[in-house]
């Protein structure tokens, strides 16, 4: 398919990297190849998305980034730097690449400002759904920001109490999925959607479980046992999918699991990501263009594939990105 | 259909109320009607099975059980206890009852002792899988036994650290389901499937969200990141299911995502389950008879509704329970 | 669901009753009551929608119709009669009913006309695929009508060719569907929604087993066997659904082949229908109210239902009809 | 997948060229390639096999085969000259392949006979439903022979009246289907089924329609106005399948429409075939080894590519073929 658009897509910057090591999350040896792909935007990466057919890459400051800095004042600094370094990357090829901006975090205030600064979309990594945070979700709501919730490392403590003797789960393979879970949702029910309408939020990974879990979720959000859960008491979280809850494909390449999610949540909830550097661009666009045609119909195939991200961020479409909705024919490379 | 068997039931007995209020997991003022349904064998319960067609219910005595006695003492003499008691209820009717053993788990050993002296299949709560424990395992494995893994309230400490703020999503809406895949997939990545290959692994709620992301999981268990994983290396997770793993439908009575589980595991690794009393038996059956039927062909229906367990426990099909397969026709309530 | 949609719904007129008795196509002894309920409009029919939450009905002259009658001169008389008649009923209630115009179908040039004079959509029954009849699609296409395609049953030569020894398969159980997709296919591959590019064509049964075969059908199309086909040379059957091809689930309330459906054609190429009386308006809603939701996701769901055919037939959104679509939340009756 | 069988694979004879030249079904200019294929065992086919990990094909006469020779007497000499051809070819390399005999079908009773001379599994084309050929099915019954249901072109007379002006779907587009279709549908409702109870129908195409359709054909049979329809009143359609009747994927290989199938009828109803030289094998293996993989559990892919059909043809357990079942990990060519 041509004209894809992919937005869970990583890159850093190396002051990062003393501070957050890729090499340690991959196998030893290979942690070079990592980092040289983090830091790379207009080489490599570009062109292997000509060769795969990715219009338009979504960057994001790899996690933890500035949330994994414990001292405030160096983390909002950190944000600020990678901020201003990722917008003079984009301006470089604004028709190729966007980027969600890198927040810290610690203080909702000032995460709120950095969030205006950039004028632009909120990256992820939000675990806090307590009404202190409701100043950053204003913020994010008031300019039709969507935030991308990316997955991060458990902390030390939480990692010796549940993960160790089996460490190699605490990560992608599933630990990521437990844990955004949680916050996902703790955010649906504690409210903050309720109180903020025009927030979205985007995950990845196929959903984080939750789709397959939909109705069960629902089905046991005990409202007499918890008559005091802020979410609105007139909606099923099933309810805010396609409107303010967004899943991609990052990640979990499995058409079988992509078919589920088009039932259960409906195909506007869902946008092709691909992970990038975590997965391999040639990979993904394989998938896409190979097994997940003609699997599903065109029409939600290049929703999918490319529009749909264009209706949950309209600013790509304005300049300097542009970005146009495209046709199947348009996008199909058979012709 | 006619002819159900189902086998996430649960029950209790009096002297387990103090240590293990069930009051406490529901809605203010229901709690007394939760504890006469599980203080229940032959009266309500045996009723509703006949009005819902449930043939046979596998009790299993309430989590956390003797689990969540601190004393090791206590809680070996619980099990005992709980053991000699539903032995003696099923006795009164082994053609519609049978029970996994309760097992304290505090000691392997005590805990495979345990498990021999009641000749029978044995009950989960199992969060253990390290080498210590294999002397358990091995036992399990030897009497044929399979173990039905539960979900379990999260520690204080847990609770404090990851629930607190949203404390709705700790049970079953989603903390259940992410603490048991956690466990389930420690089990078998620890390499107990590999080591006792007789053995197998039962868990409900239609799969704890692993068969959704089945893909991922392998996709990302790294061997090269953690070359001492002990899981056989010419295996992936997806291997186990049909042979070591096998999932119930308790709780989860989406026909979507069984029909899901069933292209993703195969028919014969699911099998009916209801939950009772945290579930009701004519919702439960409701879905199975008028809303799965006829999504799904009459021979896995068939199959999931009773005849996997008899191959999966085929203790069941001797005497004194002295189950037998059941055709679609004869299980059909349309002749 | 409430405020549903529904278009494949039959009537007829007392004239048409000699010449094409309902009675013999149901059970002997059953024939009254299917002609009562096809000569009632505003009694019996508007007290069951009201009932079951059907907002809106499309009716259609019961098949044969005017196609049923071998002299040219009386069916066009008949096809007048039939839509002066409907006309008048649809006036006394325009917010709960429209009409599809009766068209005779002998003269394509009077069949336009006709068309025309309804100034309205085209009722189906054309088995015509070559280029006389390009000038009743014209009119068709100009006037931005759905031609609804009805089966119906087959002549006697034909009968008694290919269905005598199982005249039960003749009808709706598989000859409709066997005679109905070789002339939408032969529509599609004679190149007339290519000459037509507003044309759009309308079936019901959940697609007359189109859908099923559509990867077979494409790969299958042998262009190098069959170079004249007149179909254009850069599209396939597949790429027709959602643009002029769409189908409703009148008679078909599978939600496993309606999950099926909405994977390969879309859920916007999707339209809920009845069939009503051949099929009882309960039935259908129950279907569709209790075991369809919540399969798929509320958003297909309430398009399916009620929004997808304000697009695809845009007149009724005006007066006097005057329907608008409805959200998720304004369908739902848990509210 | 390693150890493929395939069972819809055709073969000819040079002195069946005259009555049937298969370049008439292909594009000008192909029909020798298509003739020498099937002329062809033992050499391009066999490499074919031996590189795309097909272990087994079952052999079929091409339609129409004998069942195209106007004279009795001379379709029944090609029918025992076919069968004595292949007999000999099988002998070659037994462990690579069978055949299924080839049945003239002018005379039941003859077909019958020459049937057990073959003492083998039948050969299809039989569109003959009616009492007089109970003495064929009754033959193969007491074979224990599966009888493949394959499609032929329609005769003159059906030609001109249903496919003038669309000649191009009369064939495996949609033709074949619509036919196939109406005569297993026709076998089944007439009761051949019933009083043949060992008796197994086996046809391709993934199920020629009917699975798709199976809700609306038994909701659609209507007994009431059919009271003399054979078939057993206590059964549906739906019924059938697995136990007599069964389907392969031979040229559908579509992997949506096979996870609708397994869902729908089982996946112990359905055997991986190719359709060979009519499709080709490197396509029909890669749609299997790459596509379907890992969109259905290893289970059912294993059964389905290998397993199913040495149940429903138990002699190719025997000798000389000697075929065994094989495990998921027998057949994954990952090890």
């Amino acid at each position: 398919m041509l004209g894809k658009i992919a937005l869970e897509e990583c890159w850093t910057i190396p002051e990062e990297l003393s501070n957050n090591d890729p090499g340690k999350f991959v196998a030893s040896g290979t942690g070079s190849r990592l980092t040289n792909e983090l830091l790379d935007v207009h080489d490599m990466r570009l062109k292997q998305m000509d060769e795969n057919g990715v219009d338009f890459m979504i960057l994001s400051f790899v996690a933890p980034g500035c949330q994994g800095i414990p001292d405030k004042a160096k983390a909002e600094a950190q944000a600020r730097l990678a901020n201003d370094r990722i917008e003079a990357e984009v301006a470089k090829a604004p028709t190729r690449f966007a980027a969600f901006a890198a927040l810290s975090m610690h203080d909702p205030a000032q995460a709120a400002e950095e969030l205006r600064r950039c004028g632009e979309d909120g990256n992820g990594m939000l675990y806090f759904d307590q009404p202190e945070y409701d100043v950053f979700w204003k913020a994010a709501a008031e300019l039709g920001a969507a935030v991308y919730m990316h997955p991060r490392p458990s902390n030390e403590l939480i990692h010796k109490l549940m993960w160790e003797g089996r460490p190699w789960l605490d990560f992608s393979a599933l630990g990521y999925a437990d844990r955004l879970n949680m916050h996902i949702l703790g955010i649906v029910t504690n409210g903050v959607l309720d109180r903020f309408p025009k927030l979205k939020i985007l995950f990845g990974h196929m959903g984080e479980h939750i789709p397959y879990d939909l109705y069960r979720i629902d089905h046991k959000l005990d409202r007499g046992r918890f008559p005091n859960m802020p979410m609105r008491k007139d909606k099923l979280v099933r309810d805010y999918f396609g409107e303010q809850l967004f899943i991609t494909t990052s990640g979990h390449f499995s058409t079988s699991a992509l078919m589920f999610a088009i039932g259960e949540i409906g195909a506007h909830s869902i946008m092709f990501s691909i992970d990038y550097p975590f997965e391999s661009i040639p990979n993904a666009c394989v998938w896409w263009d190979d097994h997940v045609w003609p699997n599903i119909n065109q029409h939600d195939y290049t929703n999918i594939g490319r529009n749909n991200v264009l209706k949950v961020l309209p600013r790509l479409t304005e300049e300097p990105h542009n970005l146009k909705p495209m046709t199947p024919r348009q996008c199909e490379d058979r012709f």
